[in-house]
């Protein structure tokens, strides 16, 4: 009979709390010294706003929200009796939890056009909701904290996310993060290359376990899928991928000789590359990947995707890229836009398990009274305003403790909730202040109490 | 078609965004203050955890969200012929969103009581959802910033209380709020001396109408809701109902001779009076009002409203009370609490009104590089990521300007974001910065532009 709350939701204590809003409150000041603003938009949009818009499996995973009312006035009998969800859905629901941050975001973009001065850099740091099976970092509700600028179409923006990721990392102190980074123009020359766009995925699928399988594997794999021996033949560097990034980029110039598209991909990505080289990063590495395809359909340029230090089992902990056309879908064409994400939870999770959290500064109360003399209550209400008008978190134990288990609890109280210093009694203006840690006890008066704690 | 978003909702602009955020932040660090834990809960509940709660009319202002999948192959045939909304909605929606962070709370103790050391003083800032019909100050999606105790009946959590919400409100620049108080006991004493509990809402919205129609028209309204003349003359210290609120309170005593419980509402009122009146107010006013008779049914002790300052026309902007048993809905009984809410959204309204968000930081850049020359580039940029160092905002115009027009619309950009400082050139080292808003123009070096933006 105890209550409980649905699948893939959590309930998140003081402590938990405080290290999410650590997080938050780290990569909120890093866009805002980037020079990007927030905005908010509605938890529900119109349903019209978000279906469509992220492939069959999105639409499924959308949350949609009862009509109000007697919703099912408007209902057409035959699909009810027929029990037909899928179209029964669009007659008794009009509205829909916000699955991303993107898609509101291009709405809010097209729909605020004329209040806008463009390059536009927003940033929104927002709960989304997915009807996904719950897993490791998968959760029905999470946080996402994007970053985007639409209309520009300068590689520097490119840069300066790459630069945004890192400096937030440093931040929180998670070293040695992997900034991966591909090009959608670059898979586009792959696939001209190998002759086939529709085998993309499972070439960059096969090739993503090079490390695995090895050689054999892969091109065992590849030949499996329908792709020929004469494509694997023309894509040989990638077999043999390593140096660094500029060596990488070298090694396919060569190889995409003949497709423009191409041979852009990799001139963009030596634009980035170079500037970052020259900028420096502070604590984390960027790769180029050409295995990254994340969001093939929707990214136009850059890729980004960033994976927890090695050793920390976790899928990426941030990603983003640059869409040509992002508003395109809501009617304002030739607006191209870049962003990444930060993964909150799964950021969460990786500090927590590298013990990072150690910095967090709780919220809880720097000095407690103690309860033990109801006739003082007046003059402890008197100090704690003075403390709480200097901004010390302080409380009173709100009920009296008279007989010893009652005072025994007032002190179990304190350790548990591991307040620093105690107020244990009040005699003729003169305090007993206790530093629970060293054990220290003084005598003072209020004015030095208030100077003690500040 | 241009895109939209659901009645009773809003998107927030980055000026918006930080005003709001100025307010939380100044509720929170108060709430932290006074000893308060954040926790957050989910955004939807089991529906079970919700429904009911909040009489038929909640249940019907819930909203609900639709199962996934295939959520009719569950539905009863004949309810679904007989399209019978009401029946067929906990067979297709198992999940709500929340409506207030009161029941989540409670529901919150129960299921983590074993963690939990009382009395648990917790804050919880979070969106609620009402499928209400909008108007000034009513929205669908709504801020509530809450704070509660739980597990102590001592008085002097009442008197915190008042103490919060004067705090938040000097805090706030709003001053001369009224923070009206009224006790469920008084309530339960004047609906035994007017002979029916029944008659005590008629009896109150009559009473409260005693400024506008005098009255004369409140024992014209009481008759014809059927409280007897008998009763009238009993309660007749309440038409001349004035001075402090100690000499309310004694008339109030007068009046309640024959009822126990009415008398102990008024010792209850009385110790928290003498307490604020001890330990003084800095900008609100306390005022005893016993047609205050917000959430009847479901405060036990206290009640509390806050009124924006006279000239301001708005509902209340905060509320709250004692309930002796809130998480008895969830098993856990006899677990005294009390709590108050500020109504975020509607504060937000007051302060626009009076034009006190004068102070509030937009998060804008300090300073923007202005890019009239591809060649000096990097040197900009490695100027920012300096200036980013120092937690200084900035940002680099994206796109190069080469034509006069491109200049040009770098200018507009700089005077629509209303930044301060301009680096518009930067040669052989020197930056040459613009104030923008006495036009004065410098040149630096790179370590000149970091302190002076410092």
């Amino acid at each position: 009979m105890k209550p409980s709350i649905p699948k893939g939701t959590r309930d998140f204590s003081p402590t938990e709390v405080a290290n999410r809003t650590y997080i938050m409150n780290a990569i909120k000041a890093s866009f805002e010294t980037f020079g990007f603003q927030p905005i908010e938009t509605p938890s529900f949009e119109n349903s019209e706003t978000l279906m469509g818009k992220y492939g069959e499996e999105g639409d499924r995973l959308i949350f949609k929200i009862l009509n109000s009312g007697d919703y099912l006035a408007k209902a057409d009998e035959k699909l009810l009796s027929e029990k037909d969800s899928l179209k029964v859905t669009s007659q008794i629901s009009e509205k829909a939890l916000r699955y991303d941050l993107t898609v509101p975001f291009a709405r809010y973009v097209v729909q605020h056009q004329n209040e806008i001065t463009f390059p536009f850099k927003r940033y929104q740091v927002q709960p989304v909701w997915r009807a996904d099976r719950p897993q490791k970092g998968r959760f029905r509700e999470f946080f996402q904290c994007d970053a985007d600028v639409v209309g520009s179409t300068s590689l520097w923006q490119e840069v300066e996310f790459i630069q945004l990721y890192d400096t937030v990392f440093t931040k929180l102190g998670l070293h040695k993060t992997t900034i991966k980074i591909n090009n959608r123009k670059i898979l586009s020359g792959i696939a001209e290359v190998i002759g086939a766009q529709d085998k993309l995925i499972d070439f960059t699928v096969a090739l993503d376990k090079l490390d695995k399988i090895g050689k054999d594997g892969v091109v065992k794999e590849m030949l499996s899928k329908g792709i020929t021996e004469e494509a694997i033949e023309k894509v040989q560097p990638l077999f043999n991928f390593t140096g660094s990034n500029l060596d990488k980029l070298a090694s396919l110039e060569g190889m995409l000789q003949t497709s423009e598209e191409g041979k852009n991909g990799v001139e963009e990505l030596r634009f980035v590359i170079n500037a970052v080289d020259s900028l420096g990063l502070t604590s984390a590495n960027l790769e180029v990947d050409v295995t990254l395809a994340r969001g093939l359909n929707y990214y136009t340029g850059a890729i980004f995707e960033v994976s927890a230090p090695k050793g920390v089992n976790m899928g990426s902990i941030g990603g983003g890229g640059r869409y040509d056309d992002l508003t395109g879908i809501f009617g304002l064409n030739d607006v191209s836009g870049v962003g990444i994400s930060f993964g909150l939870d799964r950021i969460y999770l990786v500090l927590e398990e590298l013990g990072l959290f150690k910095a967090v500064d709780n919220p809880k109360p720097k000095v407690i009274f103690l309860n033990f003399d109801a006739s003082t209550d007046l003059f402890k209400m008197k100090a704690l305003k003075a403390l709480r008008e200097n901004n010390i978190k302080s409380e009173f134990y709100p009920d009296l403790g008279e007989s010893n288990k009652q005072q025994k609890r007032q002190w179990k109280y304190v350790t548990s909730r591991e307040i620093e210093f105690v107020v244990s009694s009040l005699e003729n203006d003169v305090f007993t202040l206790k530093n629970m840690i060293s054990g220290d006890q003084i005598e003072c008066s209020l004015s030095e109490l208030v100077n003690k704690l500040n």
